[in-house]
Protein backbone atom coordinates (compact mmCIF):
# COMPACT_ATOMS: atom_id res chain seq x y z
CA UNK A 1 0.00 0.00 0.00
CA UNK A 2 1.44 3.44 -1.11
CA UNK A 3 1.62 5.85 1.62
CA UNK A 4 3.86 8.59 -0.05
CA UNK A 5 0.38 10.14 -1.11
CA UNK A 6 -0.36 11.20 2.68
CA UNK A 7 0.77 14.70 1.44
CA UNK A 8 -2.56 13.41 -1.10
CA UNK A 9 -5.04 14.58 1.90
CA UNK A 10 -3.65 18.21 1.94
CA UNK A 11 -5.41 20.13 -0.45
CA UNK A 12 -3.63 23.34 -1.95
CA UNK A 13 -6.33 26.28 -2.41
CA UNK A 14 -5.98 29.25 -4.71
CA UNK A 15 -8.07 31.22 -2.35
CA UNK A 16 -10.40 34.23 -3.63
CA UNK A 17 -7.74 36.70 -2.72
CA UNK A 18 -5.39 35.16 -4.83
CA UNK A 19 -8.08 35.32 -7.75
CA UNK A 20 -8.64 38.55 -7.11
CA UNK A 21 -4.52 39.40 -7.37
CA UNK A 22 -4.23 37.69 -10.15
CA UNK A 23 -7.03 39.87 -12.06
CA UNK A 24 -6.51 43.15 -10.42
CA UNK A 25 -10.20 43.91 -9.07
CA UNK A 26 -12.89 42.59 -6.77
CA UNK A 27 -15.11 39.73 -7.69
CA UNK A 28 -18.88 41.17 -7.02
CA UNK A 29 -22.01 41.10 -8.01
CA UNK A 30 -23.60 43.54 -9.99
CA UNK A 31 -27.19 42.58 -9.68
CA UNK A 32 -29.68 44.76 -12.68
CA UNK A 33 -33.29 44.29 -11.36
CA UNK A 34 -36.28 46.09 -13.32
CA UNK A 35 -39.37 45.85 -15.32
CA UNK A 36 -39.28 43.93 -18.80
CA UNK A 37 -38.30 46.08 -21.42
CA UNK A 38 -36.12 48.51 -18.65
CA UNK A 39 -33.24 47.59 -20.11
CA UNK A 40 -31.33 45.62 -17.63
CA UNK A 41 -29.54 42.78 -20.21
CA UNK A 42 -28.58 45.77 -22.51
CA UNK A 43 -26.79 47.15 -19.71
CA UNK A 44 -25.40 44.66 -18.22
CA UNK A 45 -23.78 44.08 -21.50
CA UNK A 46 -22.48 47.38 -21.85
CA UNK A 47 -20.91 47.48 -18.48
CA UNK A 48 -19.15 44.11 -19.19
CA UNK A 49 -17.96 45.32 -22.55
CA UNK A 50 -16.63 48.73 -20.48
CA UNK A 51 -15.00 46.03 -18.39
CA UNK A 52 -13.33 44.05 -20.75
CA UNK A 53 -12.00 46.48 -22.52
CA UNK A 54 -10.35 47.36 -18.44
CA UNK A 55 -9.38 43.46 -18.88
CA UNK A 56 -12.15 42.83 -15.88
CA UNK A 57 -12.85 39.15 -16.05
CA UNK A 58 -16.57 39.31 -15.88
CA UNK A 59 -19.68 37.17 -16.86
CA UNK A 60 -23.22 37.69 -17.86
CA UNK A 61 -25.98 35.74 -16.32
CA UNK A 62 -29.29 36.52 -18.11
CA UNK A 63 -32.27 34.13 -19.28
CA UNK A 64 -30.47 33.56 -22.44
CA UNK A 65 -27.89 31.64 -20.95
CA UNK A 66 -29.72 30.59 -17.55
CA UNK A 67 -33.59 30.14 -18.42
CA UNK A 68 -32.67 27.32 -21.11
CA UNK A 69 -29.98 25.55 -19.18
CA UNK A 70 -29.77 25.59 -15.31
CA UNK A 71 -33.15 26.71 -14.72
CA UNK A 72 -34.51 24.96 -17.94
CA UNK A 73 -37.03 23.14 -15.26
CA UNK A 74 -38.55 26.06 -13.67
CA UNK A 75 -41.75 28.04 -14.57
CA UNK A 76 -42.82 31.19 -14.12
CA UNK A 77 -44.77 30.19 -11.05
CA UNK A 78 -44.12 32.84 -7.95
CA UNK A 79 -42.53 29.83 -6.38
CA UNK A 80 -40.56 28.58 -9.53
CA UNK A 81 -39.55 31.95 -9.51
CA UNK A 82 -38.28 31.99 -6.43
CA UNK A 83 -36.14 28.64 -6.95
CA UNK A 84 -34.69 30.57 -10.17
CA UNK A 85 -33.15 33.65 -8.18
CA UNK A 86 -32.36 31.02 -5.25
CA UNK A 87 -30.36 29.19 -8.34
CA UNK A 88 -28.48 32.90 -10.05
CA UNK A 89 -27.72 33.79 -6.38
CA UNK A 90 -25.66 30.66 -5.96
CA UNK A 91 -24.01 30.68 -9.40
CA UNK A 92 -23.24 34.49 -8.90
CA UNK A 93 -21.67 33.48 -5.65
CA UNK A 94 -19.71 30.81 -7.42
CA UNK A 95 -18.02 33.33 -9.77
CA UNK A 96 -17.48 35.80 -7.39
CA UNK A 97 -15.83 33.15 -5.31
CA UNK A 98 -13.73 33.02 -8.62
CA UNK A 99 -12.93 36.55 -8.34
CA UNK A 100 -15.08 37.52 -11.57
CA UNK A 101 -17.36 40.39 -11.60
CA UNK A 102 -21.19 38.70 -12.50
CA UNK A 103 -23.62 41.17 -13.93
CA UNK A 104 -26.91 39.33 -13.70
CA UNK A 105 -30.43 40.83 -15.67
CA UNK A 106 -33.23 39.42 -14.25
CA UNK A 107 -36.81 40.53 -13.35
CA UNK A 108 -36.63 39.55 -10.41
CA UNK A 109 -39.81 41.14 -9.10
CA UNK A 110 -39.96 40.16 -5.53
CA UNK A 111 -38.15 41.78 -2.69
CA UNK A 112 -37.56 38.79 -0.57
CA UNK A 113 -35.73 37.01 -3.56
CA UNK A 114 -33.19 39.66 -3.92
CA UNK A 115 -32.81 40.20 -0.14
CA UNK A 116 -32.09 36.04 -0.19
CA UNK A 117 -29.25 36.58 -2.49
CA UNK A 118 -27.86 39.36 -0.36
CA UNK A 119 -28.12 37.59 2.72
CA UNK A 120 -25.88 34.28 0.26
CA UNK A 121 -22.73 36.71 0.18
CA UNK A 122 -19.75 36.47 1.78
CA UNK A 123 -19.07 40.64 3.03
CA UNK A 124 -22.16 43.09 1.90
CA UNK A 125 -20.44 44.80 -0.76
CA UNK A 126 -20.31 41.43 -2.89
CA UNK A 127 -23.45 42.11 -4.08
CA UNK A 128 -24.78 45.47 -5.62
CA UNK A 129 -27.97 46.02 -6.41
CA UNK A 130 -28.88 48.43 -9.33
CA UNK A 131 -32.23 49.39 -10.58
CA UNK A 132 -33.10 50.10 -14.10
CA UNK A 133 -35.78 52.62 -13.19
CA UNK A 134 -37.91 52.82 -16.37
CA UNK A 135 -41.79 53.60 -15.99
CA UNK A 136 -43.77 50.66 -17.09
CA UNK A 137 -45.42 53.08 -20.11
CA UNK A 138 -42.22 53.16 -21.72
CA UNK A 139 -41.31 49.52 -21.09
CA UNK A 140 -44.57 48.72 -22.57
CA UNK A 141 -44.06 51.34 -25.27
CA UNK A 142 -40.80 49.38 -26.56
CA UNK A 143 -42.73 45.96 -26.37
CA UNK A 144 -39.18 44.50 -27.84
CA UNK A 145 -40.70 41.09 -28.03
CA UNK A 146 -44.25 41.67 -27.96
CA UNK A 147 -44.79 40.20 -24.34
CA UNK A 148 -46.50 43.21 -23.04
CA UNK A 149 -48.96 42.82 -25.96
CA UNK A 150 -49.61 39.51 -25.46
CA UNK A 151 -49.89 39.81 -21.87
CA UNK A 152 -52.56 42.84 -22.29
CA UNK A 153 -54.40 39.92 -24.15
CA UNK A 154 -54.27 37.48 -21.51
CA UNK A 155 -51.94 35.44 -23.35
CA UNK A 156 -48.99 35.44 -20.81
CA UNK A 157 -49.95 34.62 -17.57
CA UNK A 158 -48.22 35.80 -14.26
CA UNK A 159 -46.56 38.89 -16.59
CA UNK A 160 -44.44 41.39 -14.37
CA UNK A 161 -46.04 44.94 -13.79
CA UNK A 162 -49.60 43.55 -15.87
CA UNK A 163 -50.63 40.50 -14.10
CA UNK A 164 -47.76 40.38 -11.22
CA UNK A 165 -46.32 42.76 -8.76
CA UNK A 166 -42.86 44.24 -9.25
CA UNK A 167 -41.40 45.00 -6.17
CA UNK A 168 -38.73 48.40 -6.88
CA UNK A 169 -35.77 48.37 -4.33
CA UNK A 170 -36.35 50.17 -1.48
CA UNK A 171 -32.69 50.72 -0.76
CA UNK A 172 -31.04 50.15 -4.35
CA UNK A 173 -27.23 50.33 -4.08
CA UNK A 174 -27.47 52.38 -7.44
CA UNK A 175 -30.29 54.06 -9.47
CA UNK A 176 -30.32 53.73 -13.05
CA UNK A 177 -32.78 55.75 -15.12
CA UNK A 178 -33.34 53.73 -17.86
CA UNK A 179 -36.44 55.21 -19.33
CA UNK A 180 -34.69 58.18 -20.46
CA UNK A 181 -30.81 58.61 -19.84
CA UNK A 182 -28.50 57.09 -22.88
CA UNK A 183 -26.99 54.17 -22.13
CA UNK A 184 -23.39 55.57 -22.25
CA UNK A 185 -24.93 57.37 -19.16
CA UNK A 186 -26.05 54.12 -17.74
CA UNK A 187 -22.81 52.51 -18.55
CA UNK A 188 -20.66 55.44 -17.24
CA UNK A 189 -22.82 55.59 -13.93
CA UNK A 190 -22.38 51.88 -12.70
CA UNK A 191 -18.56 52.13 -13.45
CA UNK A 192 -17.84 55.00 -11.81
CA UNK A 193 -19.84 54.05 -8.39
CA UNK A 194 -17.39 50.57 -8.85
CA UNK A 195 -14.85 53.34 -8.83
CA UNK A 196 -15.74 55.17 -6.18
CA UNK A 197 -15.76 51.60 -4.37
CA UNK A 198 -12.06 50.71 -5.32
CA UNK A 199 -13.45 47.29 -7.03
CA UNK A 200 -12.02 48.43 -9.97
CA UNK A 201 -8.98 50.75 -10.80
CA UNK A 202 -9.89 54.37 -11.44
CA UNK A 203 -8.42 55.59 -14.92
CA UNK B 1 -40.65 59.68 -25.10
CA UNK B 2 -37.18 59.93 -25.37
CA UNK B 3 -35.88 57.76 -28.52
CA UNK B 4 -32.21 58.55 -28.01
CA UNK B 5 -32.18 55.04 -26.61
CA UNK B 6 -32.83 53.00 -29.90
CA UNK B 7 -29.03 51.86 -29.47
CA UNK B 8 -30.14 50.74 -26.41
CA UNK B 9 -31.40 47.46 -28.26
CA UNK B 10 -28.69 46.38 -29.57
CA UNK B 11 -26.31 44.96 -26.89
CA UNK B 12 -22.70 44.98 -27.12
CA UNK B 13 -21.30 41.19 -26.25
CA UNK B 14 -18.05 39.98 -25.01
CA UNK B 15 -17.47 36.70 -26.83
CA UNK B 16 -15.88 33.47 -25.18
CA UNK B 17 -12.99 34.21 -27.84
CA UNK B 18 -12.83 37.18 -26.22
CA UNK B 19 -12.48 36.08 -22.75
CA UNK B 20 -10.07 33.32 -23.93
CA UNK B 21 -8.12 35.85 -25.44
CA UNK B 22 -7.59 38.06 -22.43
CA UNK B 23 -7.19 34.77 -20.56
CA UNK B 24 -4.36 33.46 -22.66
CA UNK B 25 -5.87 29.77 -22.68
CA UNK B 26 -9.16 28.14 -23.60
CA UNK B 27 -12.27 27.61 -21.29
CA UNK B 28 -12.92 23.86 -20.44
CA UNK B 29 -14.37 21.29 -18.18
CA UNK B 30 -11.90 19.17 -16.34
CA UNK B 31 -14.03 16.44 -15.26
CA UNK B 32 -12.73 14.56 -12.33
CA UNK B 33 -14.42 11.46 -11.72
CA UNK B 34 -14.20 8.16 -9.38
CA UNK B 35 -14.91 7.14 -5.75
CA UNK B 36 -15.30 8.80 -2.49
CA UNK B 37 -11.55 8.92 -1.36
CA UNK B 38 -10.02 8.60 -4.71
CA UNK B 39 -8.73 12.01 -4.34
CA UNK B 40 -10.32 13.86 -6.65
CA UNK B 41 -10.96 16.85 -4.77
CA UNK B 42 -7.44 16.92 -3.83
CA UNK B 43 -5.93 16.21 -6.99
CA UNK B 44 -8.04 18.97 -8.63
CA UNK B 45 -7.67 21.96 -6.58
CA UNK B 46 -3.35 20.68 -6.81
CA UNK B 47 -4.06 20.90 -10.65
CA UNK B 48 -5.73 24.24 -9.94
CA UNK B 49 -2.79 24.98 -7.88
CA UNK B 50 -0.26 24.78 -10.99
CA UNK B 51 -2.39 26.44 -13.17
CA UNK B 52 -2.81 29.32 -11.19
CA UNK B 53 0.88 29.87 -10.98
CA UNK B 54 1.20 29.96 -15.15
CA UNK B 55 -1.62 32.50 -14.72
CA UNK B 56 -4.73 30.96 -15.67
CA UNK B 57 -8.57 31.81 -14.65
CA UNK B 58 -9.82 28.52 -12.55
CA UNK B 59 -12.37 27.63 -10.35
CA UNK B 60 -12.96 24.42 -8.67
CA UNK B 61 -16.67 22.89 -8.29
CA UNK B 62 -16.94 20.44 -5.71
CA UNK B 63 -19.20 19.11 -2.67
CA UNK B 64 -17.46 21.96 -0.91
CA UNK B 65 -19.18 24.58 -2.25
CA UNK B 66 -22.14 22.60 -4.16
CA UNK B 67 -23.61 20.51 -1.94
CA UNK B 68 -24.71 23.40 0.81
CA UNK B 69 -25.40 26.24 -1.94
CA UNK B 70 -26.62 25.35 -5.28
CA UNK B 71 -27.81 21.81 -4.82
CA UNK B 72 -28.64 21.90 -1.09
CA UNK B 73 -32.03 20.82 -1.56
CA UNK B 74 -30.82 17.69 -3.44
CA UNK B 75 -30.81 14.21 -1.64
CA UNK B 76 -28.54 10.90 -2.53
CA UNK B 77 -30.94 9.43 -3.73
CA UNK B 78 -30.59 8.58 -8.12
CA UNK B 79 -32.70 10.79 -9.23
CA UNK B 80 -30.96 13.75 -6.87
CA UNK B 81 -27.76 12.56 -7.98
CA UNK B 82 -28.73 12.45 -11.45
CA UNK B 83 -30.50 16.24 -10.94
CA UNK B 84 -27.21 17.32 -9.37
CA UNK B 85 -24.64 16.39 -11.95
CA UNK B 86 -26.95 18.13 -14.38
CA UNK B 87 -27.11 21.46 -12.63
CA UNK B 88 -23.28 21.27 -11.97
CA UNK B 89 -22.48 20.35 -15.76
CA UNK B 90 -24.67 23.52 -15.71
CA UNK B 91 -22.91 25.52 -14.32
CA UNK B 92 -19.60 24.31 -15.57
CA UNK B 93 -20.83 25.80 -18.97
CA UNK B 94 -21.01 28.47 -17.95
CA UNK B 95 -17.68 29.05 -16.32
CA UNK B 96 -16.80 28.11 -19.85
CA UNK B 97 -18.48 29.97 -21.64
CA UNK B 98 -16.58 32.85 -19.58
CA UNK B 99 -13.34 31.50 -20.55
CA UNK B 100 -12.54 29.57 -17.28
CA UNK B 101 -10.97 26.10 -16.50
CA UNK B 102 -13.37 24.91 -14.27
CA UNK B 103 -12.59 21.65 -12.53
CA UNK B 104 -15.11 19.71 -10.98
CA UNK B 105 -15.10 17.07 -8.59
CA UNK B 106 -18.10 14.69 -8.01
CA UNK B 107 -17.85 11.16 -7.90
CA UNK B 108 -20.52 11.68 -10.84
CA UNK B 109 -20.92 7.67 -10.53
CA UNK B 110 -23.63 6.99 -13.22
CA UNK B 111 -21.89 6.59 -16.84
CA UNK B 112 -25.27 8.58 -18.16
CA UNK B 113 -25.53 11.84 -16.23
CA UNK B 114 -21.59 12.10 -16.95
CA UNK B 115 -22.53 11.32 -20.65
CA UNK B 116 -24.97 14.19 -20.44
CA UNK B 117 -23.11 17.10 -19.52
CA UNK B 118 -20.44 15.80 -22.11
CA UNK B 119 -23.56 16.87 -24.93
CA UNK B 120 -24.65 20.11 -23.11
CA UNK B 121 -20.88 21.71 -23.99
CA UNK B 122 -20.23 23.44 -27.18
CA UNK B 123 -17.15 21.59 -28.56
CA UNK B 124 -16.45 18.14 -27.63
CA UNK B 125 -12.92 18.90 -26.09
CA UNK B 126 -14.80 21.56 -23.82
CA UNK B 127 -15.27 18.46 -21.54
CA UNK B 128 -12.62 16.25 -20.48
CA UNK B 129 -13.45 13.44 -18.51
CA UNK B 130 -10.52 12.23 -16.20
CA UNK B 131 -11.21 9.07 -14.15
CA UNK B 132 -9.48 9.24 -10.81
CA UNK B 133 -8.19 5.74 -10.73
CA UNK B 134 -8.08 4.26 -7.67
CA UNK B 135 -9.19 0.74 -6.14
CA UNK B 136 -12.11 0.49 -3.78
CA UNK B 137 -9.92 -1.50 -1.33
CA UNK B 138 -7.38 1.85 -1.31
CA UNK B 139 -10.31 4.21 -0.29
CA UNK B 140 -11.85 1.93 2.03
CA UNK B 141 -8.32 1.96 3.72
CA UNK B 142 -8.31 5.31 3.12
CA UNK B 143 -11.42 6.15 4.64
CA UNK B 144 -10.41 10.08 5.32
CA UNK B 145 -14.23 11.14 6.54
CA UNK B 146 -15.13 7.40 8.04
CA UNK B 147 -17.37 7.49 5.60
CA UNK B 148 -16.85 4.05 4.63
CA UNK B 149 -17.08 2.54 7.71
CA UNK B 150 -20.42 3.69 8.39
CA UNK B 151 -21.37 2.98 5.27
CA UNK B 152 -20.54 -0.93 6.22
CA UNK B 153 -22.36 -0.32 8.89
CA UNK B 154 -25.65 0.37 7.01
CA UNK B 155 -25.58 4.08 8.63
CA UNK B 156 -25.26 5.54 4.94
CA UNK B 157 -27.59 4.44 2.03
CA UNK B 158 -26.88 4.40 -1.36
CA UNK B 159 -23.10 4.82 -0.52
CA UNK B 160 -21.46 4.55 -3.66
CA UNK B 161 -18.86 1.27 -4.05
CA UNK B 162 -20.78 -0.15 -0.69
CA UNK B 163 -24.67 -0.19 -1.74
CA UNK B 164 -24.68 2.05 -4.95
CA UNK B 165 -22.79 1.24 -8.18
CA UNK B 166 -20.09 3.20 -10.10
CA UNK B 167 -19.83 2.91 -13.46
CA UNK B 168 -16.40 3.60 -14.27
CA UNK B 169 -15.80 5.20 -17.72
CA UNK B 170 -15.63 3.71 -20.57
CA UNK B 171 -13.60 6.26 -22.74
CA UNK B 172 -12.02 8.29 -20.27
CA UNK B 173 -10.00 11.54 -21.89
CA UNK B 174 -7.33 10.82 -19.51
CA UNK B 175 -6.58 7.87 -16.16
CA UNK B 176 -4.92 9.21 -13.42
CA UNK B 177 -4.02 6.48 -11.14
CA UNK B 178 -4.52 8.29 -7.47
CA UNK B 179 -4.39 4.60 -5.99
CA UNK B 180 -0.32 4.52 -5.88
CA UNK B 181 0.79 7.23 -7.96
CA UNK B 182 1.97 10.46 -6.10
CA UNK B 183 -0.08 13.30 -6.20
CA UNK B 184 2.78 15.42 -8.07
CA UNK B 185 2.77 12.79 -10.64
CA UNK B 186 -1.28 13.06 -11.50
CA UNK B 187 -0.90 16.62 -11.70
CA UNK B 188 1.66 16.21 -14.32
CA UNK B 189 -0.25 14.17 -16.49
CA UNK B 190 -3.01 16.35 -16.54
CA UNK B 191 -1.15 19.55 -16.99
CA UNK B 192 0.65 17.78 -20.03
CA UNK B 193 -2.73 16.66 -21.26
CA UNK B 194 -3.63 20.00 -21.67
CA UNK B 195 -0.26 21.10 -23.60
CA UNK B 196 -0.83 18.29 -25.43
CA UNK B 197 -4.26 19.85 -26.75
CA UNK B 198 -3.32 23.39 -27.08
CA UNK B 199 -5.42 24.35 -24.38
CA UNK B 200 -2.70 25.75 -22.22
CA UNK B 201 0.93 27.26 -23.17
CA UNK B 202 3.79 24.70 -22.78
CA UNK B 203 6.22 25.93 -20.77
Amino acid sequence: MNKSSNTFWHPASVTRQDRQKLNGHSGTILWFTGLSGSGKSTLAHAVEEKLYQRQCRTTVLDGDNVRHGLCGDLSFSGEDRTENIRRIGQVACLFVDAGMIVLTAFISPFRIDRQRVRMMVTKAEDFIEIYCDCPLEICEQRDIKGLYQRARKGEIADFTGISSPYEAPANADLIVDTGTAAVDQCVKQVIEFLEGRGMIEKI
